[in-house]
């Protein structure tokens, strides 16, 4: 079928035309069919049917343009092509941890997945100061094994390099490249921003060293060809209940530096905390859940590192470099040297890229919900500009970094002046 | 026509079989046929008419294994096509400072082009303690403008990561990976050094920071895809006389760290210098040589730092970032110190990814004639004892090198001593 967006109609007659979802979705069952996109870039249908969850599905296409911008900035649909690719490869070395791939038709730029009607998307539940027992478990070990093993610490240079030819994600790189690096720091006609922060934002944008900064980032951004990344893992990418964790919507997914997909999620768990000083005002309840968040903070990292360190340990098949090359007196010591210095580089360039990410939240096209809910603009603009703050001394103070209580310490100071004011 | 090896005879009915190198080397012309290929990977012809330079060319045919290891080591003959994108790129991009490509067939892994028959290969003229005014200014401009045309400081995104994609040369960076970085550093058959270095070879090898610094120049050497480099620019690969200068063999033209390519240079100059302790008995002479060659390393890196940063100035249509991110007071200095801090960092690279070349060229695979050349193997031990102390000296200490003349003074340091215990 040539490309055409679907709605929810002609959704029902396209999943009936499709012979691979049979077994899902049987011929003979009524299906009901409801668009619940809110992304910026497609469409997102939830397939239901009276049998229950197991016979539901979720579709989502790929529209030929960006949908907050109106059909003015054009995308290719190419895209979907990199988010399944990804979504398979989740599957294959993260079971569990994504939607498990039912169907893809290139031609019509859409994947159908599992639906993951019995999770919500984690940024809100944060800002309801809910609590995940086994998230930090299940986001570190994702970001471990999807980060090492598409990395040339565990595969051949020649595969890696075959990896890295199918994922050469111009158009959705660019906006990255555009929103997360350029844009947001220099006058752009898309930038919002509260004119109650309009203070700290000149600040930003005339701040030569920071720029400078932001200006190495963008090219480690562009150049580091590290591991494949998902690309965009902020916590509106994580589904979530009290059981499961999926990340979803890799559409970004492209070869680059894992200190990016690191930094995404620790830059959102701090946007959250900070929320919190406005979302909840009573103090004792607000300091808790902030603790919480920390410690979210601290174990994701931790956790991490530790797992990375252990994959790695035991997948020494690599090209980088080859286990025979330790292998004199003293050996041992410098692989967990090189081990040490590797994923503290890791934590470091995460520190950047989040404090990039945090400032563009604030100053750039697209916000977080976390920050939008807040109604007060006061209220907002005193979470704004703590964020603003620790935003940039991570970026600033990145290569001084050696442990995330570092990072952990600029956002509990910084916090505790911004409640004072609060 | 299906792959085959070429030899003096079939040449002259292959080339009379190409339509489009007839304008060179007319039909009616009888012509002369001469293998002169001295490298590891390729079949070269010197192919001559009786009307002189102007009606000749060289052809020059990729073997699908690595000679100098005999038939076992395959490679596929792809790299003739890497060879020819660049060679073509360089005659767009610095025109007159490599040779034409006249013509080329992808099935035969073959590309005919100018003939430098009034060249000489760099390597042996430095030995002889010849002299090239123009060297400097050529190959500084040669590195300035072929790293900077193709790097994000000068694409849009989406133009760079097209041509990265063109460019993914596994099989020759493969070769790198291994005799560059890890092999000739750890027990690999192929290894080959003078048993009157053993005990240095041997502490190269067991020493774990340096092997640690190693490890992550090899990692800088798979991932940062910065530039179109050509990917194995020692002195072997300029031909050159008093007037020109060519860069020929780009078969690794691969996206990589632009130190890559500038260190290779460097490191060659650098080996050069330390040969003349034995090429050159008279001190008087060496003396004078050596400085000479010294005024080379600093004059092509500081010509190419210039250079650089003018066609940075003078082009800022790239990605990384765009101009108006630096419109704001202090701005300009901004962009001067990014600027700066790049083309620094690019010193540093060359310095480490120069030691680690200078390293293998002692204890790995293939050395140099500089050095081969050296009869007396107690005087030439005496000479890879100094390379391998500035070799590790430039990877250990890279990260605090500020300019050339502290690449330079090490040199010096060491070199005094080397002459000293010759």
């Amino acid at each position: 079928m040539p490309y055409q967006p679907l709605n929810e109609r002609t959704v029902i007659d396209y999943v009936r035309s499709r012979p691979t979802i049979q077994s899902i979705i049987p011929h003979d069952v009524a299906l009901s069919v409801k668009e619940v996109g809110d992304g910026n870039l497609n469409l997102v249908f939830a397939i239901a049917t009276e049998e229950g969850p197991a016979r539901s599905a979720v579709l989502k296409q790929a529209l030929p343009y960006l949908r907050v911008a109106g059909t003015s900035w054009t995308l290719t649909r190419e895209r979907m092509r990199f988010e399944t690719q990804a979504l398979l490869r989740y599957n294959e070395l993260a079971p569990g941890l994504s939607p498990q791939v039912y169907d893809y038709d290139e031609e019509m730029s859409l994947v159908i997945m599992e639906n993951l009607e019995d999770c919500e998307i984690m940024r809100k539940p944060l800002v309801a100061r809910k609590r995940f027992p086994h998230v930090v478990d299940h986001i570190s070990t994702f970001l471990a094994r999807t980060l090492f093993f598409t990395s040339d610490l565990c595969l051949p240079g020649a595969q890696k390099k075959a990896l890295l030819l199918k994922n050469i994600n111009s158009d959705l790189c660019k906006l990255h490249e555009d929103f997360v690096y350029s844009n947001p720091f220099m006058d752009s006609p898309e930038n919002r921003w509260n004119h109650l922060v309009e203070e700290e934002v000149r600040g930003v944008r005339n701040n030569g060293p920071l720029k400078v900064a932001i200006s190495e980032l963008k090219e480690h951004y562009m150049t580091h060809a590290q591991a494949l990344l998902h690309g965009d893992l902020h916590t509106g990418s994580i589904m979530l209940n009290e059981h499961v964790t999926k990340v979803i919507d890799p559409e970004f997914a492209f070869f680059g530096p894992m200190g990016y997909d690191v930094g995404a999620v620790l830059e959102n768990l701090v946007l959250n905390y900070l929320s919190h000083f406005a979302h909840t005002p009573n103090a004792e309840d607000r300091a808790e859940y902030q603790r919480y968040l920390l410690s979210m903070v601290r174990g994701i990292w931790n956790e991490f590192a530790r797992k990375f360190d252990e994959l790695w340990t035991g997948n020494t098949n690599g090209e980088l470099p080859p286990v025979k090359f330790w292998n004199f007196p003293g050996g041992v010591e410098a692989f967990g040297e090189f081990r040490r210095r590797y994923i503290q580089q890791v934590l470091r360039d995460a520190a950047g890229h989040a404090g990039c990410k945090m400032l563009r939240r604030i100053m750039g096209i697209v916000s977080v919900w976390d920050l939008t809910s807040i109604q007060d603009l006061e209220k907002r603009a005193a979470v704004e500009r703590l964020a603003i703050r620790i935003g940039s001394r991570w970026i600033l103070e990145r290569n001084h970094i050696q442990t995330v209580y570092d990072l952990i310490s600029i956002v509990r100071d910084e916090g505790v002046e911004g409640s004072d004011r609060m």
